[in-house]
């Protein structure tokens, strides 16, 4: 069997999707495209002629190689090794408040890399336009958070800001409603209207949302808790408010 | 500060609604209240005249005590010592199933404790009756699954089951609807009548549901992803399909 070398600086994604996207949005980053030989579908023959018109080499390895190294995810017999994307900068953000539809995910001070890597691949796969931390006392795309968002890392923008506060009136001059979590919120999440462009603060596992950016959000808004505990892992919050939005905007999508 | 020492069969649990659940639910099995002497709102005084009454002592300590610990989570100024709830056994099942209003999670093999963990968390504030795991190759009980659960586990049961199918055809045949989470469900999450009685079941981080237990839910829901990723973390998933649940059945809460 042909072996896979992947660089410090490399990161190998799977899943037809997130190949097919990663070819489309930074082609020149694809080192290789990888294929279980035994599979043959259109989608995986759509994939390897996106790859093939781009002159990306397509390598076809036995199913062995995906059970071995990537049993846990769905990887539909597709992995694409690429470079790394890398943190984006301020000015990032000035082009994504140009888009029609936003959706953004910001993290205030999250520190825990498992968190903040399963809220980067809930994020991504919620299809958030980008997720935002700032520069200071934050996890940031470190190779824990990378594994743990298996594969979210590389599809969706990682932006870091130097000032948060200013960054979320930024982002609400540009009409977006900056929604904060907070157990303390006057609104539940279901009674939220989440239609349009909207920001969803996740505030930090242990402090929740810094004081000053809980007095920037529009809203605050509170999980429904019936149970006897009233508090939940961070990246379970971040999935189930993600989610929501989706389930509010499915028509729109 | 007076020291609190926890035995190895024992557990601190915070929050006063956790608190005021486990002198409620097995009082034998608290060792002490422990109040921070700063705080004197009316649910402290009733959480503690509780106490008083079942004769369990109260130590009221500095505010560094519960910072010191417990910053990450939402103490409210309570703590519990308590001695560790156990699995439960099968007939613990046969109890709940006489209820009238049935919210069940299965975790058909899971064997991460992280994830074992949270979705006990979140099972916990989403007062679900019972998490249900099989004997073998599960991850159950263990002490990483406890503190990640931050006080579930000591919370709500944990049944540990020998035949799982054999176990969801009992559920079943009680009038509760088993659902499935799986990428290949027929049905959306959010288009699925979650109303009346329910059994929730999450797959392994791997593989997802085994084949026999897929075979005998009534149904296999998945969760709709407009991005490029189509799984997230299972503890999110869990989380994500919990809430739901308690969307749909709001009013009946």
């Amino acid at each position: 069997m042909k072996e896979i070398k992947k660089g410090p600086d490399q990161e190998i994604v799977v899943g037809i999707n997130s190949a097919t996207e990663i070819i489309k949005q930074r082609p020149h980053s694809v080192k290789c495209l990888i294929i279980d030989s035994k599979k043959s579908s259109q989608r995986i023959k759509d994939v390897i002629a996106k790859a093939v018109k781009l002159k990306i080499r397509v390598s076809k390895l036995e199913e062995s190689y995906f059970t071995n190294n990537f049993s846990s995810l769905n990887h539909q017999g597709v992995a694409i090794l690429c470079n790394k994307r890398s943190q984006e900068g301020e000015n990032f953000l000035d082009e994504i408040l140009k888009k029609e539809k936003i959706f953004l995910l910001i993290l205030d001070h999250m520190t825990d890399p498992h968190n903040v890597g399963a809220c980067i691949r809930s994020a991504a796969a919620a299809r958030v336009d980008a997720v935002i931390s700032p520069k200071d006392r934050s996890c940031h795309l470190t190779p824990t958070v990378r594994k743990i968002s298996s594969g979210g890392a590389e599809l969706i923008p990682f932006i870091v800001v130097t000032n948060l506060v200013r960054t979320i009136k930024k982002i609400r001059s540009y009409g977006v409603k900056v929604l904060g979590a907070s157990q303390d919120g006057e609104t539940n999440l279901t009674d939220i209207d989440m239609k349009g462009n909207i920001c969803i603060v996740i505030g930090s596992e242990d402090k929740g949302l810094k004081k000053m950016t809980s007095k920037n959000c529009d809203s605050l808004l509170s999980i429904d808790m019936p149970g006897n505990i009233d508090s939940l892992n961070a990246s379970v919050s971040t999935g189930i408010i993600l989610f929501e939005y989706i389930r509010q905007n499915k028509r729109a999508h």
